[in-house]
């Protein structure tokens, strides 16, 4: 049936399916022929057609939930009431609290076997979301006296380097308490640069996440 | 003629002989065949029993230099004359100081086209030189009061993964403005946790290295 439509909405069909199959099975446990199987009669070749390969469709899952989540990142980055400080502060905890993020520490994808999906994380930190959306935040707070630093493009990187690559249990297999002990280490780096930023709130959240990723480990 | 030899000489003329190779001509010049041309008659057969690819010799390569590197950490580490603050402190001096470097950062491999290589410094990181070298010394600085922390664990992780990765000029390409930034805002991170330890001799040595790196890339 699949064949009829544009090749977006195959694409979309792929992805959306493939994504709950990779929830409920584990991206593991989940192979091209299942995903077939669930895709109503679209061919393995159809599907090759689109990806080279199950990493290639979790990458392209990836790319969607991404996408998403620089929606967010943009609104908060453009919000005229917030000083810098306070976007930084928005943006964790946005991100965190998305409940996307239930689906995605559910799918628990182990990085050491998916190196591309690593290496699409890394360079999308830090050639993406660094420069685009964290390093103008950074920008606003100095000139509006909320953030104090002389390198504000590696103050970006570094930030959101710590926050999505070590304090990430996808990526490093971590205990709840070390996630948790984890992002109070990462709070009080914050706080030496005068962020005080990462509140209990937070903190609980985390522990949450840890959970749920663990459980599916 | 090698093939008269003990396998762990074989090994080490293998080694010796890529290293050799992949400074020279750079990791993605050198072929398989560049290294037997120059091993004096030992067979491609007899370089696949030991290593399955180039790739897992520059591993090979990497792991020889990180057990000289270890060697370095364990001497710092068990040093009775330093509290620990002073540890961590040369412990940085000495590891951009090695001349080795200088050949590492002239081979300047591209972690992008090795993965294995990145997972292979990412487990080095986290799993060995984290809890078996900084540790010690954190907690060391805890009980002599040169360090502060809750987090000994966590601080530990949290230093070697910035300083052996991000920092990293042969995993994130950074111009030497760029790499000399990164030092700066590295060091203003540790001074947050009472560790005013990067100095202007070696940020000018942290040039130096990144200005090798460039050359070779």
């Amino acid at each position: 049936m699949a064949r009829n439509k544009h090749p977006e909405e195959t694409v979309n069909l792929i992805l959306d399916v493939s994504f709950r199959l990779f929830m409920e099975k584990g991206y593991e446990h989940t192979s091209i022929q299942d995903i077939i199987h669930n895709l109503g009669g679209l061919s393995k070749g159809a599907i090759y057609h689109h990806f080279k390969s199950k990493e290639d469709i979790l990458v392209a899952v990836t790319d969607k939930i991404t996408e998403e989540s620089n929606q967010m990142l943009l609104v908060i980055r453009d919000n005229p009431n917030l000083n810098g400080k306070e976007k930084l502060k928005a943006i964790f905890k946005e991100s965190i609290n998305r409940p996307v993020q239930n689906d995605i520490f559910t799918v628990a994808p182990n990085f050491y076997n998916n190196p591309k999906l690593l290496f699409y994380l890394l360079h999308d930190t830090i050639q993406e979301v660094a420069p685009n959306y964290i390093l103008p935040i950074i920008k606003q707070g100095i000139s509006d006296g909320s953030i104090e630093t002389d390198y504000p493009e590696q103050l970006s990187e570094l930030i959101i380097f710590i926050a999505n690559i070590w304090t990430n249990p996808l990526i490093f297999d971590s205990s709840v308490d070390e996630s948790y002990c984890k992002f109070k280490i990462f709070g009080q780096m914050l706080k030496g640069f005068g962020l005080d930023i990462i509140d209990e709130e937070m903190l609980e959240r985390v522990r949450e996440l840890t959970v749920i990723c663990q459980k599916n480990k």
